[in-house]
């Protein structure tokens, strides 16, 4: 809520907060502000504020008025390419977005107004000091617990490695030592990799990066599960690929749409996280498995396996990866979920025969990686710390999780999906687009359905982070803002 | 030369070089082996010793022979798209190579059969223990001087910014501490940039990676110096890129070939290392720099430029950029020439307008960068350390310089440019691509001159790096390989 101080007046309050999501494009390009009666009412405020704080946006070139229309907002990225021009989450709710049946084929996002890098400037919005439930990470106090992070760095860079390992560009594949302790791990859950086959990256996204560049060019169909991570999505467009969604249920893809788009389309490529899938949780099945590789095999398209959440997963989870013995899986993961977000170090294993496009594509974007933090990293994995460290994470999110639950069932919320991992997939009943406008005047950034569908449609789900739903006063808050919005 | 040792014979170790150059891609697929008769000769071995190591790489899977023609080199990286065949320096000296005349208008590499990825491969190849003339880098013995470094991250890591830098994704556009002694670093040359206009990146070669991604879609025109930096030309291969090449010369870009282009083509960019040119050594004239800008400006088109030999230059060079105020150009730099090739520490300076795509580019190709040596960078900055080091730098490179043009001058070397810089451009007379091939066998790695031109003819000039062309020895072989080829 605005309260005036002597420092500063409500209008200014008001002016700041929209200048703040405008720029960090929580309300993009084209988005319309809340008429001045319907902002003056939620916001508490006398309507000759809002119109005093709309002014300073129009003064400061933030918005621009529209005669009978209202305020909107401007473009402040000029010459975005087509793909890339912003949409709010208010103006997709309004209707204006073109809605498409699920399962449609061929969902092409370049040219259409959809800006899925939105979420990820979420990702670096601070909406306030409360813990966010639309995060994507764990909470930097629960990853502080592997205190054993800065002895690691300080043992690698006291010795003659720091000088030598940093005035040569550095192997191509990355830090021998810590791929061979990667294919160490691998070989714990069953993934056969020989160190030769693994390449470290600028973390997973970077790897997914590659893979999609490498593989593919311009134009050609990837299928991806909806919902998904729109960051993957939002790449896939900016690559110019035509994105093929495929419904993720509970023990899979739906292999039927993915026989149909194999049969039409011939895609190229298959985007799966299987095992605690964003932003369900779900996890792949044997069977399901089984069959995803012989429709691979049968149409000669290849699988990338992100592998992300891997580090919370229980043991025993089945991956492509693991049954195919990477003949025509690309597994790929990092560490950002449960280590060091910063360090970027990510990785991917891949089929022997595609290794060296793989790498040719690597050198083509960054060259080599920073081996000062893969051999740190290596330290951690040989020495035990990060499997001791994963492992109470775990522990500490299944507490959480129950806890989150409880709550969020307290509130009135349904589970589409079975609670498991770090996401809750929420149906709250209302318009989560809208939903998550009003709640981040709560200081809350939810992460709406619309931004796990390829399509972007809103809807009426939404992803909760169980590690940072623990506090009554947010699901409070939520009850009272869903209320207003039935 | 060979030598038989009671552990290999003679066979083993001539298999074993070609094994080594096929795996490295020095020998790419399709490359013709020397006839069994020539490389006896070649290698002072018995035609029966070839006989034996040529069955020995048939065996290995590496080559294969065709009845009549003799044994070429087999695809090894199998499934590699079209723009993405190797084709070896050898065979492209056999004049199978579409020659096509400077100036020629569109050179469009994809689906040709360049692997320009060769020389990136080249770089980390390495042919023996001696100094290696066609490397990019200062020695590793020099960065070594250096002392500094070690001492920065410790710096860093010892205190809490370790933990709370890394535990979380960081600042999108990069460490705000090292975007703020950037801003200062480029005002001492004359470059207005604020730190909201500056990003990191993973080294130089994201840098300009992500302006291509983000400022071109496949099939659009892009200008760049011929000859120039191969590693550019195959990465806008591998992006769908239609390659423009403007001839080079000592004042800068041909501004008549780039006019031509600009009313034929209507390109987008226009990629520039205006300052101690690779491989010319050139540095752009105030009077050519305004007339490029004009030209951007009146065609409105964008440009790179490419600063990373800035470190080494003279003072008070023309660059684009100063000249500009960032308003057409987009400035780019690392730090991999002058101090720690493997931290991967870069980072463009952009208009305004741009700033927003950009980010959003890197975002999706790797999210963050890692903070922790972009800090200790800061810090090397800061202190000062960072600029007496590159002074000391220059001060040798000066003198090896001298000693590497007398060396080669007394050789027979004639230079096509006035040596300047780190790297020398010469002209040998003969034809580099089967000069490299021949001083593989003496240890030494070239760089022919064909790996600066974006349609790879093959030619008579070479680049060499000053710091690594310091004995005489190297001049020896040099000599007695050009006058058997002579």
């Amino acid at each position: 809520m605005l309260t005036r101080t002597p420092e500063r007046s409500l209008t200014e309050q008001l002016a700041e907060r929209f200048a703040e999501r405008i720029r960090a494009r929580l309300l993009p390009a084209g988005a319309r502000l809340p008429s001045v009666r319907e902002c003056a009412r939620q916001q508490g405020v006398s309507p000759y504020t809002v119109v005093a704080a709309y002014d300073k946006l129009l003064a400061q070139g933030l918005v621009e008025a529209r005669r009978q229309r209202g305020f909107f907002v401007r473009d402040i990225a000029q010459n975005m390419p087509p793909g890339q021009v912003g949409k709010s989450l208010a103006a997709m709710s309004s209707g204006a977005e073109q809605a498409s049946p699920l399962g449609t084929i061929g969902v092409r996002m370049t040219g259409s107004q959809i800006n899925a890098t939105a979420l990820m400037r979420g990702m670096f919005y601070q909406a306030s000091a409360k813990p966010q439930p639309g995060s994507g990470v764990l909470p930097v106090a629960w990853l502080g617990e592997a205190r054993f992070l800065p002895a690691a760095v300080r043992k690698i860079t006291a010795g003659p490695a720091l000088q030598g390992g940093s005035l040569s560009y550095g192997e191509p594949m990355g830090d021998a030592g810590l791929r061979r302790a990667l294919a160490r791990r691998m070989a714990d859950i069953d993934i056969a990799a020989a160190p030769e086959q693994i390449m470290t990256t600028v973390g997973a996204t970077q790897a997914l990066d590659i893979v999609s560049r490498a593989l593919l060019k311009a134009g050609d169909p990837v299928m991806v599960e909806e919902p998904g991570w729109s960051v993957e999505f939002a790449r896939l467009d900016a690559l110019g690929m035509r994105v093929l969604p495929v419904p993720r249920g509970p023990a899979g893809p739906d292999l039927d749409v993915m026989a149909r788009y194999c049969e039409l389309h011939a895609p190229r490529l298959f985007v799966s996280v299987s095992v605690l899938h964003n932003p369900t949780g779900y996890s792949l099945s044997p069977a399901v498995a089984h069959q995803v590789l012989q429709l691979a095999e049968r149409h000669g398209f290849h699988i990338v396996e992100d592998d992300t959440y891997g580090h919370i997963a229980p043991e025993h989870a089945t991956r492509l990866a693991a049954l195919d013995g990477l003949r025509r899986t690309i597994y790929v993961n990092g560490f950002a979920k449960i280590l060091a977000p910063n360090w970027r170090v990510g990785y991917l294993a891949a089929p022997p025969e595609l290794v060296e496009r793989l790498l040719d594509t690597k050198l083509l974007s960054t060259l080599t990686t920073p081996s000062l933090l893969e051999k740190a990293l290596a330290l951690c994995i040989e020495q035990g710390q990060l499997r001791r460290h994963a492992e109470r994470m775990r522990q500490r999110l299944a507490q959480a999780r129950a806890r989150s639950v409880q709550l969020a069932l307290a509130a009135g919320c349904r589970f589409a999906a079975e609670p498991a991992g770090m996401f809750g997939w929420v149906d709250t009943g209302v318009d989560t687009d809208l939903l998550a406008q009003r709640m981040l005047d709560e200081g809350y950034l939810i992460a709406p359905g619309a931004l796990f569908r390829a399509t972007r449609r809103p809807c009426t789900l939404m992803r909760i982070n169980f590690a940072t739903t623990q506090e009554p006063a947010f699901w409070q808050a939520w009850r009272r803002v869903v209320q207003e919005l039935q």
